[in-house]
């Protein structure tokens, strides 16, 4: 195995769920592991970034509504019909709870999975226990996680390491110190490590599929 | 010849630049026209949206530089290094002059390609003839347009038309009512008007493609 990538989302985003379906097999097929980092979206796009969240922004909050459904339906994901937004901080502090787990990645994915497939608010103590419960982790493990001080912490610092590493947007895929913003960027990724960590003309099937030939 | 699909873009976009190397074969692969609308995208971006420009935008504007290069790159397209943005207005006061010729497509294209493929300055009068005349419009067009008020008249109009159809990034593609924002939606305008206008889950190749299997 060669060292893992890095993948940085936060379960307000949609986005972040349909990469998340993908990216554990893509790093696979290039002998690598993913290491899962929830952060602070809102913190990036509001303070950093001086930005209007997005569903809150005239025309580009329509258009990310249609995208995200025209995206699910064409890479065959389930999604919720509403995208009102949950509150992140639960999942985030549960995960970080977790994270030491080898079974913290399958919850990453199974929260996001429980948001933007099934429509269930994460951001709800029962809610959080039910979806634990399905990959291993016991109720009182969500009791503690959302209670220990510590947890809030570990979210803080992992939305400032974000930053600092130049993440700005989820999901973004971060590998030998290049970043990928974006689930449309994983055809980059994946083109990046199938050729050594160096970048290159795509060849004619990519271009295609790509709509550019 | 089905009806024309729209393009939407302003000169300061060098997505649009990458889009406009590809958009007529794909619409002439299903059997339509391109309509080139220039508009104004710092309208839509600060007064609309309430944004700041995308190189202001910390993180972002940095990973935007990036972004670029490694996507022309990746489309085997010229790409000049510096990203200083031109005054868009003399271009599109031009295009507009001129919007009625059957060459105004070629004319938008050559200037988005004089600009981000070759590094000149097409806010400049003199670099706007030398575009011009390389398809068949001569000296004195550059000049009224630059001087006729209609000119910029017809560019306030089509920004705000851009607007009212929802139009806030470059380059948009629109067509049958639907938007397709970014150059990295290609591939879905391409699925879009090869499937009689319906969306539908990708293919295998194309999912793979899109680092999707």
């Amino acid at each position: 195995m060669l060292s893992p990538i890095d993948f940085y989302f936060d379960f307000i985003s949609p986005y972040a769920y349909l990469a998340s379906r993908r990216i554990e097999d893509l790093a696979l097929r290039h002998q690598r592991r993913v290491n899962w980092h929830p952060f602070r979206l809102g913190v990036a796009v509001v303070k950093v970034m001086g930005l209007r969240p997005i569903l809150e922004t005239p025309l580009k909050g329509d258009y990310m509504i249609k995208d995200i459904h025209r995206l699910a339906n064409a890479l065959g994901a389930p999604l919720t019909e509403s995208l009102d937004l949950p509150n992140p901080i639960p999942p985030a502090r549960l995960f970080y709870a977790c994270c030491a787990s080898e079974h913290a990645g399958a919850l990453a994915k199974a929260l996001l999975h429980a948001r933007w497939a099934q429509g269930l608010d994460i951001g709800d103590e029962q809610v959080l226990c039910d979806v634990a419960r399905t990959v291993g982790f016991a109720p009182e493990v969500v009791a503690r996680a959302l209670r220990d001080p510590l947890t809030r912490e570990a979210l803080t610092d992992a939305t400032q390491l974000a930053l600092d590493r130049g993440v700005f947007g989820s999901p973004t895929v971060v590998v030998g110190g290049e970043l990928f913003w974006g689930t449309d960027r994983l055809w980059l990724v994946d083109q990046f490590l199938g050729n050594q960590g160096r970048y290159a003309p795509l060849k004619d099937d990519r271009l295609a599929a790509l709509g550019f030939r």
